[in-house]
């Protein structure tokens, strides 16, 4: 088992990353402050890893909601049964809520535990790769609005995290490739070293060759938790992580939340971002190739949806909570471990992008 | 016009209050950092106070949302209607939500500001009584839950507060009257000689003097924001300011939302909370009957609803947010402007308190 800090100050917490950590006996008990637990689950991974979650937890009294899987249920209204749930159950201010499962399931958990009652206690459990790399680090937590992905919500640090690596191997392969574009993110946007070291072990990777899922993991908890560190509420620098996020975003609110993935749009948001930084003359068309090619290897999708008009791009790209004066920023790439923020794209250049379909990065 | 400062650090904000201070040039703008507002109102102050308020916001783009009044409408459901609001309008996250009414008004605009995109920027300009000494100082937001009053909320403070004393003209008797049990908190929680103030200017007080409600309203803010700057979470002190609450939110629960104004909730639980006091044998019976003679001059209710049971009144009770450990915590009194926390009651003495009825304090 390794052990990460995200250093925040008085809100800093670590991460337990390894085999076999959510049933191992009192590492959860000590962030566990009163008697009551509420586990939020999703009808996915309840079947497979509530009863040892539960089992760990001695001498708590514990109650569970399990919501339906996907980002279509990540509403309000789904926000509201969490809240049903802790109010029938008589949940008060010493309470602390666990999530046990993927993106969705923490996000809602995590908004819940921030505004119920103003705060209580919040513990994540990410179950799927795409969680235990990015959404269980850094707070960010909220749920979608029919005009916007992740527009409500709030920033609230958990007390701990366990990211159990033995639960990655009843991912469904197409869950796996999506967390893996997550995992590519952070070698394109700041570490090109880890960039080749996937190029070199993607296959081991998708084997879920345990220890190498570990390193990945640890390595995207690294960054991640450097960047959130140095900037938790996204003044700057926290946005390069959402690199092929402001292109994703709008290919997941055109198709319907939960129809793509939300790492496969990232995928082909990247793929975008990579496309159009070679346009720009930033990145170099090799590199560009590199990128495209690993996630291409990956599985995953390396083009947007035919259906969607670069109209329709600038439509949904224009809500982005990343826009500022109503000028939409990207983040792109000046090399391969080198993302920029930048805002003033030539419009032309944008437009090569978002029409370029299957021939990106080409 | 006077100057307060909430002390919260970072999150220090000023408090103007006075005559005229909603339409001042320059009061406000500094405050909007941004060129988008939101004012969220509801349809009783629009009509009077909209036009004024947006005739200050020069060079701003301002969008409205006007809600229907009342503490039934603060629910999730409501504040999506201004989350709709803000992203059809497409305000992005260097926006300001200005919050143009009273309690209600202020808490839904300030939990919206809290969790939309994560958090942007929040004016108060409470226009009722109760919400200027009460409910817009001190970071407080929220909505209420079908199980609990509030129970869904942040801790989110303003930019800044404007209490413009001139708007308590238009307000009528009654919510006058529920803002004035508010007053008389502060005076019996933690002011001995503000209490016998209002003892001797009440009649000036409910015929609207303009000087005597700004000295009312500026002793409540500066009590409120000396308590909120020593324990801004609640972790004790802040709740003192619940006197009255715990009995007064089992009323309005029981009443259904907005049937009973909050403050004359709190007024009958003012009165409770004096009459368990009596009863343990901390409040002497003179000082006991001088709390609800005040409260009664003051036209407001001095025993709960016949209706309520002491049975309801303790199921109420169990779900409040003050409960901890399955006890509920009240805030009683030891003498007039000391009050306590308290959850170690004889049963005996408090179902005497609930069974009281018109006889409280007698």
């Amino acid at each position: 088992m390794q052990t990460l800090t995200v250093e925040l100050g008085d809100r800093s917490y670590p991460i337990y990353i390894g085999s076999g950590v959510l049933t191992r006996e009192n590492l959860l008990l000590p962030y566990i402050s009163g008697q009551q637990v509420l586990i939020v689950s999703n009808d996915v991974v309840a079947p497979l890893y509530l009863e040892k979650l539960q089992s760990t937890l001695t001498g708590k009294h514990c109650d569970v909601i399990v919501l339906p899987d996907g980002e279509h249920t990540k509403t309000l209204e789904t926000l509201n049964l969490i809240f049903d749930q802790l109010l029938r159950n008589r949940h008060e201010r010493g309470t602390t809520v666990i999530a046990l499962g993927g993106g969705v399931t923490g996000d809602m958990a995590g908004f819940a535990a921030a505004v119920y009652q103003r705060g209580v206690n919040f513990i994540q459990i990410p179950t799927t790769l795409l969680s235990q790399v990015d959404s269980s680090v850094g707070g960010k937590t909220g749920v979608n609005h029919a005009l916007g992905k992740n527009m409500i919500g709030a920033f609230y640090q958990p007390q701990c995290v366990l990211a159990d690596i033995d639960v990655l191997s009843t991912l469904p392969l197409r869950e796996l490739q999506a967390g893996l574009a997550e995992v590519i993110k952070y070698g394109l946007l700041g570490n090109a070293a880890f960039f080749e070291w996937l190029e070199s072990n993607m296959d081991a990777l998708l084997a879920r060759d345990a220890d190498k899922l570990a390193y990945a993991v640890r390595i995207c908890c690294e960054e991640k938790a450097r960047i959130v560190a140095a900037d938790e509420k996204e003044g700057g620098l926290r946005a390069l992580l959402n690199l092929g996020h402001t292109f994703g975003h709008a290919i997941e609110a055109a198709m319907g939340y939960g129809t793509w993935l939300h790492g496969e749009a990232v995928a082909a948001g990247m793929v975008m971002a990579a496309d159009l930084s070679c346009r720009l003359g930033w990145l170099g068309s090799a590199d560009a190739a590199r990128a495209r090619a690993l996630i291409e290897r990956t599985g995953l999708p390396v083009a947007p949806p035919a259906m969607m008009t670069p109209h329709q791009f600038m439509e949904l790209m224009s809500v982005d909570k990343k826009v500022q004066s109503g000028r939409i920023r990207f983040v792109l790439m000046k090399s391969i471990g080198h993302a920029v923020i930048e805002s003033d794209i030539p419009p032309a250049l944008l437009e090569q992008t978002l029409s370029a379909g299957n021939s990106l990065c080409c």
